[in-house]
């Protein structure tokens, strides 16, 4: 019993938008849609679907442009201020305001300021004037029949203000494409309902996921200016897919159903989408994303987008977003590019094009892109990305140090404030997140253990590294690794906060654990840290020192790689106890016995310290609101907080 | 009589953003606003007032990865293709498929590819498998309590879909700032009510103005995520203006008089926030924008706008953006910099910060910026803007070539993509500038007349210029002047439409106007246009031709410098006729009478004619839909649209 049922294609990326292009136009659907009216106050960011031409002259008529008398230039001529000139009020001269109409006869402005009254009916002038001096002339603006703003122009505020100049009320706009997004999935539960549920004490089971895709999508396509509909989930099952499928054309431009796009035993949607009209392709060599369907079904473009989310909101952005534009009347225009180093190797697959998010930053003069997790299940990869590089097919990846371009995700200028944290990850460095933002910068902080950030400050790839590593022989913490590790580089040590490590076990402690020489009583189950984690070191050094023996400890050779795994291990009952932090038990449930504090510090190269990126960081460590934020966390002491620690 | 009340300030710009910041200080208003909690649906753009941390793991449970058979990693060693090894399902495997629950004990999967089914108990498996292969662990996306995304971020699709998969509903996000608009003038007319005036045959008349400030600042102020009300126009009366502003404050954050911010007579606005709280600014060193005022009301910020609407909108990007963010609890992102090369010499006065609005385009690998107009009312200039230069307060201006930095207004994408035109203005140039924006193309065109545009070719500022330039001694057009002018550029001179030139009269011809020899007729008033335009030396060109004596026309020396100014001069009866294009007269509703054809030609150099920008350009002129939407323009004959032209 094989449970795959068919075999998906490795189309290549330019092969697949030309097929579907095809597709959708022997339906005929690939011109821009309709136009519709639209108030002008409701027009902004809509695309216009014409040419709008001015209905009026702006001014529409001669206006005066300063408060004053309107007169005839040519009776001015040689009023001076030691030779005033004087002119009858209402015959040769009439007082205007800015923006009145000129009186008939008069061709310009004397300013206020070269008028004296002499009586009700004389005033004296002390300068001249020129024709058309001090007035705008109907048409200065615009002019009657000429172009305010071509077709296929996204509105600004400006634009919206110019067309209600020229005359207009309204302007016609294309229709917004309405998408159907359609998430299939008997697994699925919706965010509204798994809050409904945990409010009740049902809370979400194993194997069931939350959708949220769809939030993903329909936020995507608003973005680029369609009109999502975001329908309730489609259990697995053939009919009901179609059913919904059937129902939705008839009142959408797009149709999109994401996941059930690959070829296992409950993927219909390839099936149903061939039913209803046409799979032009299924399966694309990119990664991720590759089973993604491509086609049309009654009538009009329809996609099977992958469930992973990384793989559903790239699909979206290579196949979608130029559909929308299209159906809009525009190009999608390029996203702004960058080169930068990058700081990893980098392998992908030969003949595929390979999608890597990276974070970037600017250290030391160079733009550094540090690719993010990889895997297409990674929401957080999406989030935390600032650009994307492509991996083409024909290449088996990059080296490190190898410059790269990458598409950015956000604004050059947020990435120029980025501060690039890269090392142990703790919460308090998740809260300084929050705190530098306020001062307009952004920390970006990569996990990748203390060591880690050491030789990224090495490579000269961060600007300050998260770190708690202790030195087993002397008890100290970090300063003696960073004398071995950056022996040339001038570091400042600067004490963040002490964090509690202790017993993470059932709530309620039901075996009453409290020392580290209860890991040895009998019928304790232990669950361990990797070696080489700082969790790790912590223990193997508190056992030497308390003259522990670790075999005489029960599962001290079974090892986790995270704090989480140490705590679902005693949460599953599959061990009664692991070493971790106190928030590694807060969010499985568990009780939390402290017994250890360990010193968390950052490394900071002295030129990153002293710059004017860090300065605003440099000020928050002194600050109580984030002092207390990091206390309330629970599990810190910061009172020793932004102490520079000697190296 | 002085009607002048009293003068303005003239605080450099950083000051008055300081003195503005410390009024609101005073009244304790310079702090975010509150957090409101809002479903994830209707969050996108919203700007997090919290941290959002994470409520559940990602996934929450450990889940294959693929599908195939979940079994203990240590039961598969040694299977291989060529030895596979029995497992017993139930015991040794359970089939899952990707997403499923690991069953309790089992720490991998083997895929499908790798498992036989030998019968209903047994499988056999020809390939080994490590711990936790083809497994996403607990929490390997996100760790429950972790930060999902820190506090003032705005929130983008992809933040929504990690804050659901997170484990909520909803999130909690600043208020936004509402912005009462309050236009005031007794001239101002809505663009909805004089839509309906002019329905019913009351259309605006000399001296009302079309309020579309309001359009402007509202669109803005959404943009930079506030809540506008756009308030009626309140005329000119200090106790309604004082009732209107009293009224809003108790339903806004932020209070918006939009005109009567100067000095005049009837400029209450000042007057009126001094009484309701404090003017701390009057008057910034700013060109333009200069009579702004800056205080508060209420306990509430308070802005007065001056009332011309490049100043309106450049003072609410200096003073109002800044206000908006602070009150999300966000800096505002500094706009992005190009440095370019600007086009014309730019004369600017010292003591003031000037602002000019340019437009970009790369021609021969240089950003040239091009001055636009720089009168404060002229609202085609923020449309047709690419880019703001500053011009800072002890610079007497700028020579023609030198470098400047220039704030993006638009994508640099959109630049980049943009096709430089310079020459004389013409309706067939408006269409094309839609027909381009299909293609991906964007086109800028300056209005400075035929010879104008050649000069710019000379000084390699354009890409193309539109020239109907007639030789009086042959009769020929344009060629001539391109020999002349550009003698060591190869220029295509391409034919864009024939466009016929005639009399604008009053509606039905009411003198019977109909040959130039009419001119000469007794009684009849001619309005001409200046020497040196296109037109002027037509009409010249044809006088002599027909042996007409300039002198016999009554009205030849009086000169306009428009199309626009002839048609208005007719018009408004101060003369009978005048020579001009048919738009001219379509635009204020007079007859035209065609008598000649004068060819409007595109002149290009070779290199920018065959370059990959202009290449939709180039075949847009072979397509009909673009022909013929010339065509029914009327008064345009495009049989030989495209062709070349010999020089």
């Amino acid at each position: 019993m094989s449970r795959r049922r068919y075999y998906l294609e490795d189309r290549a990326l330019d092969d697949a938008v030309a097929r579907f292009e095809a597709a959708i136009e022997r339906v005929g659907g690939l011109h821009p849609l309709d136009g519709e009216t639209v108030p002008l106050a409701e027009a902004r960011d809509r695309v216009t679907a014409a040419p709008v031409w001015a209905a009026r002259s702006v001014p529409h008529y001669h206006a005066a442009a300063m408060d004053g008398i309107a007169v005839r230039a040519a009776t001015t001529a040689g009023a001076t201020e030691s030779s005033p000139l004087t002119l009858a009020l209402g015959e040769q001269a009439v007082w205007v305001d800015t923006g009145d109409p000129m009186p008939p006869g008069a061709d310009a402005v004397v300013m206020a300021e070269h008028v004296q009254v002499l009586d009700d009916t004389t005033v004296a002038i002390t300068a001249a004037v020129a024709p058309w001096q001090h007035v705008r002339p109907m048409g200065e603006d615009i002019v009657a029949t000429e172009l305010v703003v071509p077709e296929g122009v996204r509105l600004r505020p400006v634009d919206l203000g110019a067309i209600a100049a020229a005359g207009h009320a309204t302007v016609s706009v294309r229709r917004r494409p309405r998408v159907a997004i359609i998430p299939t999935g008997t697994e699925l539960v919706t965010p509204e309902a798994a809050a409904e549920r945990e409010a009740i004490g049902h809370p979400v089971r194993a194997g069931e996921i939350i959708e949220f895709n769809s939030l993903i999508l329909s936020g995507m396509v608003e973005e680029w200016g369609g009109l999502p509909t975001r329908l309730p989930p489609v259990p697995d099952r053939q009919d009901l897919l179609r059913a919904v499928i059937v129902s939705a054309i008839d009142h959408h431009d797009v149709i999109v159903v994401n996941a059930g796009s690959s070829a296992g035993a409950e993927d219909y949607t390839a099936t149903v989408l061939a039913e209803l009209g046409e799979v032009a392709v299924h399966g694309v060599a990119i990664r991720p994303g590759h089973p993604v369907i491509l086609g049309v079904a009654g009538g009009k473009p329809a996609l099977g987008l992958p469930g992973y989310p990384v793989s559903a909101a790239l699909t979206a952005e290579l196949f979608l977003r130029p559909l929308l534009y299209r159906l809009l009347g525009l190009t999608p225009p390029p996203r702004p590019e960058v080169t930068a180093t990058i700081s990893r190797k980098l392998l992908s697959p030969l003949g595929e094009d390979e999608f890597v998010r990276v974070t970037l930053g600017r250290v030391d003069g160079r733009l550094i892109a540090t690719p993010l997790a990889r895997g297409a299940g990674v929401v957080m990869s999406l989030v935390r990305a600032d650009g994307r590089a492509r991996i083409p097919r024909f290449s088996e990846g990059l080296h490190a140090g190898a410059e790269v371009t990458v598409e950015l995700l956000r604004d050059q200028a947020e990435i120029e404030s980025t501060i690039v944290v890269i090392g142990s990850h703790d919460l308090a460095l998740d809260l300084l997140a929050s705190h530098v933002r306020r001062a307009g910068r952004r920390l970006s902080s990569a996990n990748v253990g203390s060591l880690g950030g050491l030789m990224a400050l090495k490579r000269r790839d961060a600007h300050l590294a998260g770190v708690h590593l202790l030195d087993e022989e002397t008890g100290e913490y970090n300063a003696s690794y960073i004398r071995r590790l950056l022996p040339d580089e001038e570091i400042v040590l600067v004490h963040l906060a002490y964090r509690e490590q202790g017993f993470l076990v059932a709530p309620g402690n039901p075996l009453g654990l409290s020392r580290l020489r209860d890991l040895a009583r009998p019928g304790v189950r232990f669950v361990n840290r990797q070696r080489g984690s700082g969790t790790r070191m912590l223990l193997d050094y508190q056992l030497r020192l308390e003259g522990i023996d670790p075999s005489a400890i029960t599962g001290y050779q079974r090892e986790e790689f995270t704090h989480m795994a140490v705590a679902a291990a005693v949460q599953s009952g599959a061990a009664d106890v692991g070493l971790g932090i106190s928030a590694a038990a807060r969010a499985l449930g568990l009780a939390f016995i402290p017994l250890f504090s360990e010193r968390y510090d950052l490394a900071v190269p002295r030129r990153h310290w002293e710059s004017e990126l860090l300065a605003p960081l440099r000020q928050i460590l002194f600050e109580s609101a984030y002092r207390s934020a990091v206390e309330s966390l629970g599990g810190y002491n910061v009172d020793r907080m932004g102490e520079e620690v000697r190296v």
